[in-house]
Formats: structure tokens, C-alpha cells, sequence
């Protein structure tokens, strides 16, 4: 039996979600409206929790159509299809941080993606090294965590500091928040790739999906 | 007698269609409606098949009010104009893979070109190495192609992997598809440069017209 | 009393590696040969195992004067006193992969790190995408793996082809292999940081330490 | 049976070479003495030819000692163990080409190579478009030619206008020869990516054997 | 007596046309309608002619209120205001090509601007060196020329190619014309940078006024 | 009692403001309008300045709902609550200076920054090196200035002729006026940096309000 | 009477020094031996304190032979001939930061430049954002600071931390200490530009003598 | 008859030297001391003069044993063999311009060229821009120039505040002095390309024969 269904132009890689207890999850940015609809669709006939990322509201309308249960989180960009009920252990928590407020999409990507996963989520948003003492106000919270996601643009320099703080992964998550010489990214990504911070590592720029999945497979580790 | 047609903006390269048993080619990114509809026009007189490619709806409908017989392949963004019917050797096909379903439309402007030239061509979408379970359900018509063009974005590493399956030709055709760190097709070009596969050799990020008209090229080769 | 011992020049952090059970870890290049040996010499004076890494010989031999028990590892250029046995599980392993015969040298600072925290290290070297039969041939080792460090340089394009096989973190660590269009791992780190495989995150080019030290974190959790 | 043999450090691919039949190829750059050494002798175990790439003296002359029938190409950096006489098609000739002098040692490894897999290679250097009457002087062996490699470093643009002569594949060879805004290649690499003409691909910077090896694949197509 | 006029937001420079015998220029971009309009209001009490570059049509319309005898070259994006009526010796012309049909508007912007300043253009468009005998049967036309102006976007080689062919001065001007990895005229840009061909300068990509202005100051040299 | 005030998806930075005398400051893009709202509306409860910097008119209508005496700068895209009268020693003035009429927007940013500040700001527009005589024209200005910024595009080249004028700290601040090989502003800010003279640093590129509020805190000094 | 003095291949800029009060001085790097040696022995006849920076000891020999009173600072490369003793308010001092001991080489040049020119310095070395505590243990002394200059390479975060923390100008030094993607001190740059703590300005990568330069014309200031 | 010499190697160009009167050149990087000894072996058999260019000493030697008649030129790594005496015009002089000490070298290389095609070339060193009077100083000397070669690294700035004070044209040319975000030229180049400047065209980093060159070929119109 063939671990992925054939849809022609898409191949639905049945056989990883099995593997990771991960949401079956469908990339929609450059496909068109009719081809996500149709991947969730077919994605649908399964038992997994489904996740569209970078998806916009007219795919999600058009999703809606074939799948009612279908639910969109705006800000997140991201269509989702609830259909198990996963639970981690909630002493355990991923703890997603923001420097900026401008950088809470993506990290709403990350943290709905841990939830999906039945992964308690914690938040602390607008923390950037620039107003260090707001840092500080929450290092019980930091000190705590089992796993952080760092999100971060302009000079990314969050995820070092965290890193510095905590002996637990922090996974830096670069975003394209910032003007000039940010580079749409690239400052933040550099900045994070040269962190001295044990513990530390990186992520695609705007990869909120990516850091959430891999936050998710490590705080499943025991 | 002169071996191109002089449109004042343009010179119709008469010439180099002969040699090849190669469609005429007009890039239309760039021009201005009614230069494409101009040039169009007037390799029409001539006996080749037309390919407009980058062709936008617009130039298409101006097009086809001069010359009925053009055609539109929405999603690879080509006017066709068929002419000729060419029949190359059906044993002898070309592969056009990708790696994802959003770099569909770029390998079609791959086939489609290789197609007007009377190959035969044979497409597997949607078998990225991320998931390489997918690839190898597909190795028989791998091995069995004579030539191959190979479209990937984000890391471009299907083209390597591909590669070392197989011992013919592979064109590597980077696409844009991708985010972040992608840089619009440069990591999937670097990662196809980089090969370390025997022959791969790569086109222009976005070239599918280059790749397919080089697939054909190398096909005819006897 | 202070967390860290002041040296003038460098401040020794004994604060951080009480927290994670990791060795004190000094980044050689850059520094003296005497800042080096009086830095080693200082950390000498506590309990911790000691590493020095991007170390030269010639540092080397000035620390073994001061603390006769340093070792060296040339391949890794690592410095090493060992003064802790540490042990971690030993079904538990981390596997340390390498694309090609010349990322050893940094898949081995890896891989010393990580058994140095007391880690079980399996080693896979040579298995680049391009001859991916060489992969697969090893999947049960893959597929046993707690963890997994990727070293490669090219292409980069291992670490996710890995990324797709297994569903436990892949820490993607760039190295500086190659030629022409790699531009010094540059083209490895971006396949890297575009890899739609779940679970892979990435550190500097040639980060060995930091690749081994985020293992050996990751594998500890429980 | 396993398709490649085991050093430890390194996988020898004894399956890939079989089926192209191709030589054994070994990418000395980045390896110790000792590996190329004993990769190459255990190569030698077979009936294969036998390919050392960007070879030093000092590793010929260790490889020699294991292997007294090695030679090594000082120009082109190549170690060369002949095993086998292979005779291609005589009448089918692959052209390599330079634009300077300099360009010399990186096309030469791509001429070395396909002569080792039995192909007739000709040899036109010298001819940049700065000077275009030198290579319309040789239009003749120019439109004879089955496949062409053109090597050029500064602005890279002979594949082009090589391209435009020709209705056979040009491999277009980005060569690292020049200075200032020529970055290495870089800019030699960019022109021929972004050349017009049909059937242009294009390999890594100073990837001699590579243009080489499909070359010889290309001309072996029937 | 000022050799400026003061806006307030502008310095008209009149000291520096008076010494040069060109056109009073403004660079429209970036300002906005209101700006322009009152700069080439103040400039049209001088007696030069006026030039206003990278100018909508809504700027062209706003300037037309307030100075009836300026004219808008849609293509080139140029407003005019014509107030001397130049003529430089028509025996030595300007010579301005282009490789392709879409680089015709910086084209023209170059041509435009020497003919405002009194000099006779002519124009070769469309000979690209992937069709390289399109060039050279204009050759009579090419070797007459005193100056040359080679518009060239994606490989940007016809500048080095021109180059060879004459041996006067060739002012390369790249243009943003094509995609991927042609970046926006980078790639042409450093091709022409890198031109080995005597006699061969470059202007800013897409720079047409300034290729026609150098190329009036050198055509009115004696 | 905390230093900043919890809104959630903010933490308003009330101790740093404290500390410097500087306004309240917001970064508004990337913030959707009602952010924007809520943060100046929470400002507003205390007693000092505020501004909003790169804020769209929407978001200042938006906020002008909550907050009535909010004032828009429409040049400088800035969101201004006066609620201080702050009032610096008038002669020390800062001298804002632009190359050309299209930095000045950037330019006012910086300016209106220190006015807010209670500085008296001084305006030279318009004196780009190409016309050195305009610049000159205002050297008594210049050199009576305390401290200056220097906004320029293109090359960048005003602050180093600036910096080799006077001797006091010149602010350097890049716009992304420009076109071509000027990258958004990448000229300018290398240009600025490779500075040999002395006394001049650097902001970010459109940097306005850094460059203004660095201003401010120099001229205050003493 | 000129305001330089002319050695043919130098112009001393005897005027500019006149102004500033600072040392004269000489970048040597990229100058002959004999040119260090002549310029320096001429700058020896004015009355001012002598400043060679980035010099071999080879060309502080030469100069030594010159002007027996030369001294040379190895580890900042500084060539340093004392003729005034300048006495700055010594309550008001410039704090030199480094994130690593590495960078120290880079802040002694800024630290000896101020020190020069009469001010007093403090240093806190080794206090990067990965072990933040050690920056916090030393916050009296940073916070009475009236200029700080902090140089670090790889993230270059401290210059952020170090901003939100004073009032006062913060100038960043990047240096191009780390490896990988640090690219030689532009990840540190590109974080310094994108700092969002207000007064933080940034200089060229190495340049401890502009920073020095800076930081004193700062802390004259009143 | 052919118009160069086959040397196999190396290709002559007898035919371009005939046309533009000026010196045979080769330029010497990147070939060994044998090629470039044989090549301009071969040039002395014709009766113009001789310019190798990028020349190392070594290479001077092998040449001198073959042309007894040639010189070094040390500075500007020039080997030079006189066989014509060409006067040009003087009246009309080039003035060569440098920004630094350290780019005389590659002014140098710019100045013997034009010196060798026969032109008068005046030089003026070391006026950058960071201290403008030494510039003015030199106002008439500039004025009365024909061509002006301005040779500049760090900012580059030079060539344009001298292209705004002249109304002839002005090569300029970047050189690699500099450091840290110089990157080797860039900068220098970048500035000069956005130039606002008229009459400012651009060669390549470090090029300083083509600048000779190509102020030779303007000098010479009339």
C-alpha cells in the first residue's frame, strides 16, 4: 500500500504524518486556491489534525466549502482542521518570546503549530534586548520552560541573550520584521547564526511552522 | 538575403530557428502589447512553430486578433502558435520532475517547450527529498528517461539526488518558489551549483523555456 | 560570591556550565596563545571538563605545560582535559553523518563534544545525496537515532533528504567544503535553512561545538 | 552484495561508476594525503579508470607510491590512473574552448576528463568576444563540434555568443580567473546563467571536471 | 551673484549648466508633483533647455500647467522643455544599441538627451550577441560611430563585444531587463565592469541620461 | 513597581523614557492600526512627549479617535503628541542636512525627532557633492552647528565631505533614495561607513528618528 | 600659507588638525615602509601628538630611526609619538566595551586614540550577551559612563543590550572576530545598524580609531 | 592574411593594436612566467609599443632575458617595452587623481598607460575628500585638465565632488584600499556608480590600464 495519495500535482506524504504524530501540514503560498482546497480535502478522508500555513483568506473560504470544520487563525495565516485531541504533558511547556510586537505573527505561527500538537504554549511578546528589564520582569517564566521559540527581526539579538539565560534549546526564529539594513531578515538570521548562546539554533526567516513542529518534536522527548 | 526580419524594435532571428528545428522564440517579459503582437505577427509568415513565453493574458488576446491560430497555456504563461507537427522518437522520453506542487508552473513552461519540438515528455510533480519515499516510487520511469529536467525552489536538492540516480543529462531548473532565505531562487540555484552529481548542469532560475528547449536539444542527439 | 572568575581579558563563566552540565568550552582563534593557556590554566582550578576548540597546536602544547592531563585532538582541533566521567544513557545515541570524507574534521568537534557531555555517539561518514544507495544502506541506524547532527558542505542538501527519513530533531551544520559557487558554505547553509524536512534547525558553518553541544542538550532531555 | 566499499571515512561508489561508465572519480581538495592515498588504492582494486580532482603534488606523490601507474597532470590538477582504453565515436568531437590564456588549467580538466572516457576533444583557447575575429578564425571546428565547453572567468560572455553560433549543447564553465567586480567568478557565472541563447547550462565555478563528465555524457547519447 | 537658485527644498544648480552647454536636469523620482512642477517652473526662466528624468505622465501634466512648451517622451519617461536649438557636428554621431527590445527605453533616454544637446543619434536596436550575426551587419554603421552607448540587460556581453569591434569610447549601460539571476542589472552590470575590451566605461544601471550626457561631453570634444 | 506598562501583545517602555528625556517613542509598521491605537492611547496616560514614527495616516486617524491632540506629519510620516515643552539651549543648534529634495523626508524625521526633544534644528536641503558650490555657499552655517546629521541616497557622499568640514560629531544617516547599483541604500550606507573622516558614525538606513534622537542626546550634553 | 603640507605622494593635513585638537594622524596600512616613515617624520616637525594606525612593526622601526621618541602599541598595531599632555575633566570618562576577548586588539585602538587626545578610559572586557550576568555585575560602571564604545564581532548584540541600558551615546564597533556566517564582521555591523536602542550609532568594521576619534570629540563636548 | 598571432596558448591580437594606436598589452595574473615571456617575445616581433600588465617581478625577469629593451615599473606592476615615441597633444593633458597614498599604485598603472599611447599626464595625489581644502588648493590644475582619471577606494566620493566641478569627462576608478565594509572595493564602486555627477563613468576595481587607456582613446578625439 503506498504510504502518500496521488493527487497528480501533489503527493500527500501520508507515511511521515503517521510517523511523528504531527498535523498533516500543506505549504500554501504559490499553489492556487483550487489545489489547497482540494490537498485539504483529500487530507480530510484521514484522522490527523491538518494545518495550511502562509494560507490566505480566500484559500481558507474556498477550504471551508469542502471541509466545514475548518477554522482560520488571521493573524497566524493559517487554516486548521481539528480532528484529534492531543494532549503533551502540560508541566512541560514551550515557551514562544517576541522581541517586537510587529513580530507576533510568526510566532502565533509557531505556537498554534505546538498547540495542534498538544503542546502546552506559553507567550511573552515584546521582549527585545533594547528594554533589557522587561526581559528580566519574566525569568521565572523563561527559567521554566522545557523549549523556547525566539522570534525575532531587525538585529535578532533576543535569541543570544535567552540562550545565554537558560540551559534548555532555544530555537531562534529569524522574521523579516525591520527596514534598511534588516534586509528582510537577513540581519536578524546572521545575528542568530552567530550566537555564542549554547543551545541555539536557527530556523528560516518567517518560519514560524518549522520552529513550532521542531519545538513540538522536542518537548515529546523523554 | 538577410537572415532576420528587421521590425525596427526588434530583429526576428530567422536565422537561428532554421538551424535548430526549434520553435521561434519571442521573450515578452518586457515589451510593450503591441511589440509582442508584432513580432508574433510576423514569424507568423514564416512556416516555425511560435513561442511567446512570459506572456501575459493580455498579449495573448492582442495576439490572437492577428494570428487566430495562437493559443494560451495559462499556467506556464506561453502563447503557442503550432505550425509544424515534429514527432521525435517516442522511446526516447524527457522527464520533468519538481519538487513541489508551486513549481508546477515552471517545469509545464519546461515541457511544453519540449513538446512543441515533438518529444515526448513524461512529468512527476510533488516528489521533494524531504519526502524521498515519494521519489522512489517513481524510480522505473526515472531510470527509464533519456533525458531530465529537474525544477525545484526553497533548497533545490532533488537535483542532486536525482543525479546520482540516474546516468543521463539533468537540467536543473531553480525556481523562485520559496521564502525567507530562499532569496527569490538563489539557495535552490547554489544547492543545484553545488551538485556534486555527475551530470547536472543548471539554467537560469526560472528558465523552464531554456531547460525545456535544451531537453530537446539533447534528446534529438544521435 | 561572582558567578564568573575575571582574568582582565576574559571572564570565565562558571555560572553557565554549573547550570547545564556541559563542559567549560573556550573559543580558541582569535585569542593568544597565553590568553588561551592562562584561560584553560583558570578553569583548570575547578571540577568541570574543559574544552578549548578551534585550538592550534601550538596553543596546545603552551596549556599542556600548565595542565599536564590536556589532551589534543588534531582532526577536530579540539583541546580537551577531561576531569569528569560523565555517562548518559547509553540506548540513547546521537549520530553524527557526514556528507563527504572532508566534513569530518567538523562533524568530529561534534561528535567529541557530545561524548565529553558523557553521550553515546554512533558516526555515519560519506553518505553525500549524490550516491544516496550509500544512505539508505544505513537506515537502521538512522532510524535508531535520538538525535542527529548533519555535516555538509556542497549542496547541503543531506540534511534534509535526513530530515524526511526520521522524525527525531536533525541539527543541520554547515560546513565550509567546497568550491567556486559554495562561497564557503553559504550555499550548504541556505539548502539548510530551506529545508521543508520538519524537525531541522541549523547553527553557524562549521559550528561543530555547537552542533555536538545542542545534541548532547537535546538528548539529555527527558 | 553492497554497491560500495567501506573505508571508514569514506564510501568508494562502486555502483554509480558502473553504470555510467564513467571513471572513478575522487575530490582530492579538503581530504588528508593519507585518505586520497588509500581511496585511490582501493580504487585500483577494480578495473575502472580512476579520477583524482584538484590534486596537489605532495598527494600524487603519495598515491604513486601505492600506485605506480598514476600520473599526474600539473596543469589541471589531476590525478589519472588509466585501467581501461575506452574509444568513443571519433567523428563526433567535444570542443572545449577558453576566452583568456588563464581560463587554460580549468578548461584543460574538463578535456582531460572526457579524453579518459574515450571521447575526442579539440581545443580552441584564447578567443574572448573582446576580439571576436579570433573566434569567427575558427567557425569552422566551431560548427563541427557535437558538444562545446566554454570556459571563461571576468564577464563569462563567450558562452553566449558560443551559444548563439551553435545548435548543439554548450556547457558554459564559470572559471575564477580575474580581479575586482569579477568576484571570483561570480560575474562570469552570472553572465551565463543569464545568457540568451538555446541550449546554454551552466556548471560551478572552476568545475572543470564536471563540464567534462557531461560532456562525455552528452556525446555518448544515441 | 549666486550660481544657484533656492527652493527651500531644492538648489537649482545654475552655475553648472552655464559651464557645461547640456540641459538643466532634475531627477523626478522620488520628489513629489508638486516639487517637480516648481523646479522646472524656475528652470524654465533660464533660457537652456530642460530635462526632467524618471517622470510620470501626473508629473509631466502638473509641469504643463505651469511651462505649456514642455513635452513628455512616454517610453523614455523624459519631460522636455525645448529653449535652444543646438547642432552639434552631424558628421560624428552617437551610436546607441541595444541588445534587446526591452532595454529600448533607457535606450532612449540616453539618445534623447544627446539629441537634446544637439548631437546626432543613431540607433541599432536588438542585436543581442545570442544572435551575433544580427550585429555584425551593422557594422559599417558601427565602426562609423565617434561614441557608443550599449544598452544591455540579463549577460549585458554586447558591451564587450562593441567593445572589441571599434576603438572608440563605449559607455556600457546595463539595465534591469531580465529575471533571476539577473538581479535587477546586476549581472550585466558586472559583466560590463569586467569587459576585457579597451575603451569600455560604465554607468548605473538603467543610468540612460547619464549615458547620454557623458556621451554628448565626449562627442564635443576637440 | 514595574518600569513598563502590559498590554499584551506590548510592553511600553515607561522606564527607559524616564531615564533619557527623550519622547515616548513607537515603531508603528508592522503594528496593525489598532496596536498603534492602544499603545499611544496607554502613552497617553503619562506626562511625556510621544511619537509614532513610519505610521500611515490610517493609523493616525485611528489614533486621533483616542487621543485628540495627536498631530500628523505627513512628510515625515510621523504621529506627534505634545505634551511637554521642552526647550534646549538655542545656541546650540543641530544642522539637518540633505543631499537632494528626495532625502528629506528621512531628513524631517530626524529633524522633527529633536525638535520634539526641545532642540533648536537648523535645515540645509538639497547640497549634494556633484554641486559642491551649494555647499560651500552655506559654510558659516555649518560650522557653527553643535552637531549635524547628513542624510543622503546614491552615494553618500555629502557626510564625509561634511565630517572633513567641521569638528563636531556628524550623524550619517543613508537614505534609499536612488536606482540601480544604489540596492535601497546600500551605497550610501558603505559609503558612509568607509568614512575616513573623522567624527562621523552611522545610523540605519531611512533611520530618521535614530539619527534625530542620537542628535538630541549629543547636543545635550555637557 | 597652505594648511597641508606637500610630500608629493601625501598631502598633511596640518589645517584639519588645528581644529580638532585631536592627534595627527596617518592610516598606514597600504603605504611603503619609507612612505610611514616620511610622512610621520614630517607630522614630527608641528607641535601635535602623532598617531599611526593599523602599522607593522616594521614600519614602526623605520619610524623609530625617524623619531627616536615613537612608541608602538603592538596589540592595538598603533604607532604613537606624544608631544602635548591633554588633560580631559577626568569625572566624565569613556567606557571601552568588548563581547570577547578577541575584540580587545580593536577596542585598545579606540581606547589609546581617546586615551590621547586626554581622556580618561575605563574598560570592561569579555562581557558578550550570551552570559549576560557578567554585563550586569559591572552596571555602576557603565552607567556613570559618558561615552561608550562597545566592540563586538560575531552577533554584535552588546551594542543593543548596552543602548537600552544608558542615556548616553552608545558608539558600536563591529569587529570582524568569529567565522562562518560572521563574514568577517558583517553579521556584527548589520546588527549594530538594526539596533533599535536609541543612541547607538555605528562605524566601519575594525575601525577602533574612528571610534576613539569619535568618543573623545563626544566626551569634549559641553 | 590573419590578423593575430597563434601562439596555442595564446592568440595575439596584431589586428585590434592597428586600429587604436595603442600599446600591445596582456595581462599577465594568471599566467605562468613562461606564457607571459613568450607572449611578449612574440609582441617584440612587431613594431608597437609593449604593456604587460599585473606583472610580478619574476615575470619582468623572464621577459628581460628574451626583450632586453624592457622595463619594470615597480609601483604599478607594469612591464613596459618602448618602441614607438608618441606625442600627443600637449595642451591637453589627462590629470590622474587620487583620493589616497594608497592608491597610487593603481593610478600610477593608469598614468604610465596613457604616458606610453603618448599623452601628457599631470597627477595630483592624496586629496580625499574627508579634507576638501587640499582639493581646492589644487581648483586650476583641474579645470585646465581634458580627461581626468580620479582613482579612489574606501567611500569613493572623490570622483564625484570632481565630476561636479569640471564640465570634461571623468573615469573613475575604484580601487581595493580600504577595509572592513570596503569589501575590496565595493564601496568605491558603488559610490562612483551613483554618482549624480555628469560626465562620470566607471571601470572596473583596481583597473587602472583600462582607465589609461580609455583617457588616452578620449584624449585623442577631436
Amino acid at each position: 500500500m503506498s504510504s502518500f495519495d496521488e493527487l497528480g500535482f501533489a503527493k500527500i506524504d501520508t507515511h511521515r504524518t503517521e510517523r511523528c504524530g504531527a498535523p498533516e501540514a500543506v505549504f500554501c503560498e504559490g499553489k492556487t486556491i483550487e489545489q489547497v482546497a482540494k490537498i485539504i480535502q483529500k487530507m480530510n478522508e484521514g484522522s490527523r489534525n491538518i494545518l495550511g500555513t502562509r494560507a490566505t483568506k480566500e484559500m481558507f473560504e474556498a477550504v471551508k466549502k469542502e471541509v466545514p470544520a475548518a477554522e482560520y487563525h488571521d493573524l497566524a495565516r493559517l487554516i486548521i482542521v481539528r480532528k484529534e485531541d492531543l494532549r503533551a504533558d502540560p508541566d512541560r511547556y514551550i515557551l514562544v518570546m517576541t522581541a517586537g510586537t510587529s513580530d507576533i505573527p510568526v510566532a502565533e505561527e509557531a505556537a498554534v503549530t505546538a498547540e495542534l500538537m498538544g503542546h502546552r504554549v506559553e507567550r511573552i511578546f515584546d521582549v527585545g534586548v533594547a528594554g533589557i528589564h522587561r526581559l528580566f520582569a519574566q525569568q521565572e517564566k523563561i527559567n521554566a520552560a522545557n523549549v523556547l521559540v525566539v522570534a525575532a527581526g531587525m538585529e535578532g539579538a533576543l535569541a543570544s541573550v535567552v540562550g545565554g539565560l537558560v540551559s534548555k534549546p532555544v530555537i531562534a526564529l529569524p522574521t523579516s520584521i525591520g527596514y534598511g539594513a534588516s534586509f528582510g531578515g537577513i540581519a536578524a538570521l546572521l545575528g542568530m547564526l552567530n550566537s555564542c548562546a549554547a543551545g541555539v539554533s536557527v530556523v528560516n526567516i518567517d518560519n514560524g511552522f518549522g520552529a513550532g513542529r521542531l519545538a513540538g518534536m522536542i518537548n515529546s522527548m523523554r
